[in-house]
């Protein structure tokens, strides 16, 4: 998929955090397609090189990262933190994310679901991020002085698998139906050869959007997790309702 | 404040049901200006006289009422059922009001909250018009089978009071800091002059938009709640979160 | 599938209720395949002809409705209440409904989840039955005193789509891959002709076993919702979990 | 107790992870008891030497650790972390307990639960057993990589006090009203001699097994809460509900 | 146990209602006992003769229940509605509920939980008491108009088994650990004997009043559940705190 | 506002905690002020200088904060930890606070609130304090072991902002509409001049405790939210409810 020739200027960057190489493209490389085709830059920052995982290099992974972000019209770059599997809550990670937000200056954010029980890194940096989006708005943080105070609009939380999604919250459901924006998820996914080898992912994914789908009234459909209330100007926005079946 | 002159035809009609006379513009009136003002055609539906309250006889509060709808740019009609503080979860009644749903044909229906330490009224519409808007779209149901299906958009629930609000579903927030809106809403609110004559509900919601509206980072926003699923085509409608101070 | 030829006579009945003539095949068809494959007696009754739903006739649900028991090797009544999209929590279903617990005498109970946000006879029945199998353990109750007090070992609630599934409760997850199960369950969704012409049921209710098999490690699971704890005599039973993938 | 002179080779080994020295035994001595007179292998890891209780030397409640371990027929290893009231969710401790979890090659594994308004360093300890499951099935994490990768069947949380038992989850209820069974568990948590002599600990978890008893329709009954969703072959095993009185 | 010779007249009346003859004694008999003997005037309204029970008669039932509030301290009628295992939640008899209210002008209602999972009756007559408090509020219901408006200061709900105990609300533990109040409320209970020939009733309560004594630092404690968050003027009234072992 | 001249001395402490300068006086400075004018001893403990907010400097900080706790009646003291928008939940911050519970010696200890989507280190130092209030208890914890053991009698948890109010706990509404108390309060809010520059912090505590104010049926009200049940000795205290409008 090319991005589209004539991005929007006005659009906000998207910035989406990753614990591990492949997790922002299998969770919702659908919306990102979306985002990008419609003229939004998108950027992901990776915070290990998933080098706690049964398959896969981190020389692997990286290349396989790069071709699937641009596959999905993103840039990317890696921010390592306490290394795959053994990130923790600190302090100065989230202040090391808040510095990128600052650079990047995204009006909207991407990070991995808050629900505990699924790989522990992602949690984690699910609260890392949501920590960070508020602490780059405090002008008085030492070590990110240099760069002005940024707000982000919205934190959407994705889920990588079905368990991750939260339960308490309801989603709002992205229509990732049009075949090129499908095709372009699906060649982003197939893209971390090392890591379904073993296991069918691109088969959950697809599966679980097509159930989404269902509820939607689509053909498939990716569910993001809002972390603060919508504000809006009107109700036209809001006024398609998943209908339950 | 006057309609707009100029309706967006292409505007699906709002259908806005009340428990009582007085319902649905303590509870809502601005985001209802608002919809008129953008070219939105606004029914109300008022399923009974107020006649269980401690103020105002039925011919006050109907005339109260439309004087009102009136002033947000809304028509309405009345259709008691079983009479104020007394109404019951019946399926006759869900009928009814799905033929409603089907005679307005509305893309949005707003209704009143499930949260049930309330008038008792209040959440019993809440559920009869989830359960008209799901009958609505069945064929087969016979006293309304003269009317066709139709399937609403999105229900959105409004609380008439704070206790009102769920806490377990995060609201959307809508923006009705705009003088002229807040002047019709404030404006159809005191048309209930037999109602506020003895408490201050006026400043209850006016306090109470204020307060949402601090987290909004705008001067006055009134919470509505969606039923179920927003159903987005780009995250941009969403981007703009309450940030939670 | 026929019916295993010498059922297991120490196996206590499984009673499942219906409101309409093709909800427990669609929701959990699978798994009474299983129990009768496995020598259980299964009943099904079913609470309205389906009369208000878009297409079918009752004749024609009944005669697939029967099709259907007869594929997943149960017996079928239709006890109809209220009827089609008019059920409503009556005292007199309750006890009509333990009536039949104390006939049937089963140990295991199939009913509709209690989720709200769906057709709305679903919850309904399934509160019914939560009281009934209640009303059954009772002495005094008049019109039921000619039958035998009965109390059922373990009530499960199914749910007809994915917005059904409580999300309050963990579900327990019946492995259904083994393809003669997964056969008559198809089967028996597809003998219901006249409700899966217009959208395709049957792809919803195997992806959605597709989805819970990817959890479960297995090809295909469906999920049911104790009401009450599970009492056990040692732990192995319960000691296969879902992984979360 | 002694256990059974024919344990069944092929039971899994049961792993229970405990923060302080008595933990275990006062939460589930019953069931492990069950566990062992059925031939399961029952290993305890102690995670530190309960030095910041009251009472009781490091020497004297390893000394009762291993008389109570003995008579539930478990064998038991101590693995200090960070210190009794200073336990903190570090990578490095759930890499560790997954070596554990590597070597044991547990079925089943138990643990505090994640309820947080208790002793600190149980629900930590809840999180790392939680994080440990998932790590050790993960093929490159580096110092385990000497141990072939494992995955647990179940995790079960057990709770110390009642107010440690989680409300947002359902138990399963384990029966422990055989005497002999009874009979170990008090006697193991007897066998905590410096713990039981200013509160009646013991008391405690008999009035609780007591209450959960009568839920159950047995003497006594210990809940344990599972982690993931029980996978079933049939509904027989789960057929079985705590009726609520 | 003798009520207190010279009641203070300041004290509001409190009015507890119960579904069948034994259920406020079984639940909440020492806190009843408690309130009597400092002096409140306590009424009790029971809205069946308990004709649906196994056993005991409506004559012999309500012979017991008038011994059991004579033994509390408290006066006793009964309200028959539908029936016993028939109660609906109707608006009339909301009502009937309103009416009592306004005549005995309780300053505290206790009411069954509204935890559906146990006999039916229990929580749909808890929903009609929260109704009730709310309609003797409003000036215009035309049944109950003879009597003046009144509105209670709190509603407290009991809970007759620990299942019916609300897990999503914190309770108040009232302190029953003085000997005369138990014996009081032990008496109460054992003056229903026709229903504790078969089943232990009276060692469930205080086995649930021993654990949660346990909890608040006594030796035995009732839990009662606020409708509506506590008013204070000051923090000492709520100044200790069950302490969670 | 002076402290009353008789302070009753039965009285225990009140111990509160913030992170930042002005966070006890902004969320409930007025239930301070109304109990250190019943005569109860207050003591604050700031665990950060507010050196990361993007006004006001620690020392102009510092000198607010004491202005502001005289202003109230309490004394201060600072105990930095990590460091402004640096908290971690680490065991020794916990076992540093249980040293200055065992010192001060409190009834009832204030907290910021458990809610996560705020500022990161509110709910960090909530925890800390959780839990240092169990550590002071216990009487083997080393570095704390020159000081008696304390046990509080109840942790209230305070909320500074509205998003910060937990929504699955009811708070207690405690009455600050005395004009004494209010004026206080706003003064002691208005002494940190440096935070309120920008943001008017001010109106949005008095609006939200207006608010509060119409529930409790009184003029303004805060929300306090207790760690654990309420344990009474009589139903008198608990009987004035917030009656949901």
């Amino acid at each position: 998929m090319k991005p589209t020739p004539h991005p929007q200027p006005e659009l906000t960057p998207l910035l989406a955090f990753g614990a591990h190489p492949d997790d922002i493209e299998f969770a919702c490389g659908g919306v990102v397609a979306k985002e990008t085709r419609a003229g939004r830059r998108v950027h992901f920052v990776v915070c290990s090189h998933g080098e706690a995982g049964t398959r896969g290099t981190p020389e692997v992974r990286g290349e396989e990262s790069h071709r699937a972000a641009e596959i999905l019209g993103a840039t990317i770059e890696f921010l390592p933190l306490d290394g795959d599997a053994r990130l923790e809550v600190r302090a100065a990670h989230a202040i090391a994310l808040a510095g990128v937000v600052r650079r990047v200056r995204p009006g909207i954010v991407l990070a991995p679901s808050l629900v505990e029980n699924q790989h522990p890194d992602h949690p984690r940096l699910g609260r890392l991020v949501r920590d960070a989006a508020r602490l780059a708005r405090y002008g008085g943080v030492a070590e990110i002085r240099s760069l002005a105070p940024h707000a982000v609009g919205q934190i959407f939380y994705y889920a990588v698998t079905p368990d991750a999604e939260p339960t308490d919250l309801p989603p709002v459901l992205v229509d990732v139906s049009d075949p090129e924006i499908l095709g372009a998820w699906t060649a982003a996914m197939e893209a971390h050869a090392s890591q379904i080898a073993a296991r069918n992912y691109v088969e959950l994914q697809l599966t679980r959007a097509g159930l989404h789908g269902l509820r939607a009234g689509v053909d498939r459909a990716i569910p993001l997790f809002p972390n603060d209330p919508i504000v809006l100007e009107s109700l036209a926005p809001a006024g398609r309702g998943a209908r339950a079946f």
